[in-house]
């Protein structure tokens, strides 16, 4: 078996504490790190500030294989980010050379409402703490940094994507987490005996069970999750024929 | 000015970090307590780990004026939430006997699919830490706790509303906080230093910059955000001048 790989996320955005905006980024990050089988184990949600960015980074860095934060790393005064990290990391705050000439290369010569595209506050995006690797942007082309084990991406999330894919190939692998669903229209007062007998038959596993109230529609989708195929196909055989005995109707989604 | 009330909110769930399910119920909050004057500061979202739990529930609690959990308290094996802040605050865990009864009267001679509804898992969900005072569940009827300043609520999305509805007029109010957007189709390198310029006049606000790519739609929303309604009418005026000395259009969504 691979060592586990495990993250954490800081999401870093007033906008999503407001509630203005809803977040996307961690479930998909969620998403495309189980498929790498890297335990993403920790989110964390903080104001655009410098003091609690700093702190978060340097509390949550030496406890994960990675660490991803997202957003703050635009054009504009409230983009803070960048400088937060330097400042984690105890590094000066430095115009990257490689960031400078893909920003110029990219806006240079470019109009858009006739205002050339290169400026001074697109240049401020190649600000980042001295000795980062950049993380390529296939979307909007400003580049991104990797310093040691964080990774600073995007709050944006086509440009998060975009940089994440870029990122993925770089990164230590684990077994790909899997899970199957079985849903039904039973209750979970009803089944959850029966449940906690396939859950210690099967302790690698993590079976969840999440219940469901939209009349008419009421139920519980059990899910089974772990990183050996096989244990998750016995458990999930195991969960239908339970189903099955109270008389209900399995419906099952497979990713084994 | 009212003091300020704070707030973190901490989501326990395997399946919001595996990306299966992506949460709403952090918005939905936000939007809430901004509503009321409350400000979130800080979202944690941790697995179903009893260690974990106990553990953020202490790191968070001393730092706000309020707590919210969410998940982990139905009636299955994977819904170890009430029990872990049982320890937290090294209490006895026990059968609260008022959960009980609205759980008996609720369930009792009741039948679905055959099961009567009130069995030992049901009962399982009147356990809770001694001491705590009930949260009304105007959905399905078995209550959440409150203990000291942290609030337990469910997972489930209606659920969680209906607990909050009902823990809201509870709370200690500050100013609500407000905001408007100003949106346009100009980039954040063109308005970064002029916007900068609002911002350092009203230091009080939260000025943010959220650019959009989604072709053919490219622009930005400012929002204005902030507890101080003539102060956020001004700035937002600010910023549409500011938007039409660059030749675009805004399009203005009002809170103020």
């Amino acid at each position: 078996m691979s060592p586990q790989p495990t993250a954490a996320i800081i999401v870093i955005g007033n906008e999503i504490l407001s509630g203005r905006t809803q977040d996307t980024n961690v479930a998909y990050i969620g998403k495309k790190l189980a498929a790498a089988g890297i335990d993403l184990l920790e989110v964390r949600v903080i104001p655009d500030d410098e003091e609690r960015i700093i702190k978060t980074v340097n509390d949550v860095r030496p406890n994960y294989t990675y660490v991803f934060t997202t957003g703050g790393i635009g054009a504009t005064h409230d983009d803070i980010t960048a400088g937060c990290i330097a400042k984690a990391f105890g590094r000066k705050f430095v115009e990257n050379q490689e960031a400078l000439k893909i920003i110029t290369e990219h806006y240079k010569g470019k109009f858009y409402q006739d205002q050339e595209l290169l400026n001074s506050n697109r240049s401020r995006m190649a600000m980042m703490p001295e000795g980062v690797t950049l993380i390529e942007n296939p979307v909007s082309k400003a580049p991104a940094f990797q310093i040691e084990n964080v990774y600073v991406l995007a709050g944006m999330p086509s440009v998060m994507q975009g940089m994440l894919e870029c990122v993925l190939p770089t990164l230590e692998k684990g077994d790909p987490f899997y899970y199957n669903t079985v849903t039904s229209n039973l209750l979970e007062g009803t089944i959850a005996e029966r449940l906690t007998e396939v859950q210690n038959a099967y302790p690698k596993l993590s079976i969840g069970s999440y219940p469901f109230y939209k009349a008419p529609n009421i139920g519980t989708n059990l899910v089974i999750r772990g990183q050996d195929k096989t244990m998750i196909h016995e458990a999930t055989e195991a969960i239908i024929e339970m189903v099955k005995s109270f008389g209900a109707t399995p419906q099952i989604e497979r990713q084994v």
